[in-house]
């Protein structure tokens, strides 16, 4: 049987954590003093050091910005938005809205850029067990396809012909490659998926936000649950708006649609509950 | 009765934002294009954008900036954090993980910064009516305490005797506002409550992190909803951290505390269901 | 200094509970074997059980049972239930989407039984103090409005002339009066706050299912935050009926409404980002 | 283009359901009057006609009634009880404690029911195509070990040599199927996989609770996914009588352990920022 000495360890130890370190009138992340990080680092320097423990450079801070920038709104069509905005006027506070929008961040509605990013990582196997770059990124593609079928996460948009935020991002990768900030691999992957894409299709299937935050993480060494992690803050952002602006503009019990548009019952018609004269 | 026309003009109408106007290839946030934020704006900007509808200055972003840097994590006993952890451990996924986290940062978790700048408000309501200083924020505290009882937001920390946090925060306002960023107004009332808080206590109460925030947001005119909406955006991060550090760490149906600590019963003794024999 | 045996004392202090005792092989809730509870006390007993702590009835029982059956579903236009469908086009999985659904039965959209069962409460202790039921009732509502408002919980229907469940739902209140089950003040209550609204308003409104299934709640006992918790239980059951309905339609990333329907945008025109040259 | 009528068709084809027909003053369930089914239906009844669609008898209903008050609790060392109670310590109300927590009744924690049902459709399929009992449960038992690993939902309990409830559940199983109101086959084919877990393993791994539910459920006709919606319901009524016992015993920000157990610090010791002066 363990004594209390041992029992109290083991308590001690079932909360472990290398991110935090807390005593009397001290806080410490990753080691580092809360009150030098405080006006010496930036949001997205913080954001990289509580989820990776080190410090990034001011230029690989300068991407992760730019990806957080990109993604943080789509407008009140997508489900996150518009579930934020019905929930304030059920009458929760913005912490509850903001917490069922964030929950159906999933794999459909968030997880392209996870997925997008696992694509990416098995070219870059592929690449690194020596295969050339358009063999590599064909085979891990049909690799992809032949699990999880035809949609390719990261690439077209049922709205956009061409995502406007695509192509200022991935811009800003290509200037970083051009100053040794990141070494430029997956935005090769990337567009080398897009090629393979057209090639196939016969059009062109431009690669969407998804594929170029995917690229930008992946080359500032992400793991692609991290991806959706970082999609998650972005779009919090958002969501977040929507919801102050939702509880300043009132409503009560705000439904999908106005009531003068009825839904639609396609069940049983009007039948009597069977036994109901005998209950 | 109303025409197909009037119907669908209704239901455009029924999702009506100022934040986001997308059209196909389009995207603009508050006018602005989306390709032009990117990589000219920095994340805390881009929050300040969503949430306000203009652009912050440098100097305003940089405070933003420092509140959001120092809120982001207080360790896996806060039980945001806790919830966080035992969440991915049942199974679900990083966006599931932080929604049970985010929803509990509600009134008592997450809300001192918000009641803190109601109490900030009210003496600067007082002061702009014609009261002194120290006369609104006197009659600001009574109004409080009379209403929410003793404890007041902002001030004290049941853990550290001086919040770390709160001098570095604070001293950045107080050169924010020697260059004109910002008036100074709330800093002084923060400043005169914990004047009071001594005088009447007869000990120091200072500061906490929830007090010197709220200094920060009210000095940049946010409403004090968004402080709680910031907040959020900044605790999200060690959310993410410690959920992602958990998955890493493994672990499968994580309690709060080993199993060789058992909870206590005090209900009443085994009994036998009343009636069982004739069921 | 504490010793480790007060420590780990104080840890299984830390968690106590009246509700459940387990042992190895062995289950209890509030004293009750579970397997003498499995086949001889229905799901409404138990969930009487284990919110109140003893068992009811089998005639208390039943009407609780009737206002569970009544409030489980009113369909996709509720928010709580659109919700539910939209995040399964997500792709969470079935806890989750009901976890974002329950999480928006908040004061206004869920609360208007808890808030009703209130004002019955008040008019409750009113008649207890001595007033008779018509003054105590008119007494009751007056404070009500002056605290919250005109809206009075319980009573109209923005949708139902008249509340189809509400009548039903009654009449088992007044059989269980007639067989001594309930004493039926809280029912009388209900009645004169419809006479008293006829007389003020110069037309009926009638009373709905938060009011009815208030009347019951009060009648059997319970607490009005607990007829908030029944509500939900009740409700779960639309919530999870329509998640699994939307899961076998199919869908991804549904929107509230079709993409023919756009949202209107009322934010400032396209206008270019400030000092984006100089960036 | 589409003409506004063909767009007012296709919004309200939006949100198409065979659950609830709501007309004014009328509300169906399944073409089932709400106003004839209170009173005449019991609350498990209920529950199966929202989610299949028709009226089960009261033997079945009988059966998913005790597999409901089966699984309603397993103590506050469970994370989603621990969640509940925690959340309520933050200023949530019910329905945020409940969402939070229902929120990790995910694959690990709450799935098991759901991954054993799939198991034992595996089996039937087999024997549906053919196979003897115990070749095809061997034969399922083999394909999920391959698939998933070793451990076998629905059987050994980590802290029960025995689960008190399994046995009482398959009693009621038999005694079912003795009159013919199931045909008995999943609890064949359960008792099989104990049979040929206890041949393997040289022990017995009995049946837990998850085991003696998806008999049940599956007995009875539900899909697996529905296994899982079950349980959600019958363990949100522990969760909500968890959550309001907490919020009587009150408690602020309750951590997962008492404040004089640290947590245990694993991370980098103290560094100073890189940079910082310069910053």
């Amino acid at each position: 049987m363990k004594s209390a000495e041992d029992i109290v360890r083991d308590a001690q130890a079932w909360w472990t954590t290398e991110i935090i370190d807390i005593e009397p009138g001290k806080i410490a992340m990753r080691g580092y003093p809360i009150e030098e990080l405080i006006g010496n680092v930036s949001f997205p320097q913080m954001i990289w050091l509580m989820v990776r423990g080190d410090l990034p450079t001011a230029e690989q801070s300068r991407l992760l910005e730019a990806a957080l920038v990109a993604a943080v709104d789509h407008g009140p069509h997508a489900p996150s938005i518009a579930i934020s905005r019905m929930a304030v006027t059920c009458g929760v506070e913005l912490n509850n809205a903001m917490a069922s929008a964030v929950n159906v961040l999933a794999g459909i509605h968030g997880g392209a850029g996870q997925q997008c990013m696992e694509l990416y990582a098995d070219a870059a196997k592929r690449i690194g067990e020596g295969a050339p770059l358009d063999e590599a990124v064909e085979a891990a593609l049909d690799a992809y396809i032949a699990e999880n079928g035809k949609v390719i996460p990261g690439f077209g948009h049922r709205f956009h012909p061409i995502d406007p935020r695509s192509g200022k991002l991935l811009a800003m990768v290509e200037e970083a490659r051009a100053k040794g900030v990141v070494e430029g691999l997956y935005s090769q992957i990337g567009q080398q998926v897009e090629a393979i894409l057209e090639r196939r299709k016969g059009k062109r299937i431009p690669m969407n936000i998804d594929g170029a935050t995917a690229v930008i993480y992946a080359e500032l060494g992400f793991a692609p649950e991290l991806g959706r992690g970082l999609f998650i803050l972005s779009r919090s952002v958002g969501i977040l708006a929507h919801a102050w602006e939702q509880s300043q503009q009132g409503g009560r019990i705000k439904g999908p649609m106005p009531k003068n548009i009825p839904y639609t019952y396609a069940g049983p018609a009007r039948r009597a509950v069977p036994g109901k004269n005998q209950a």
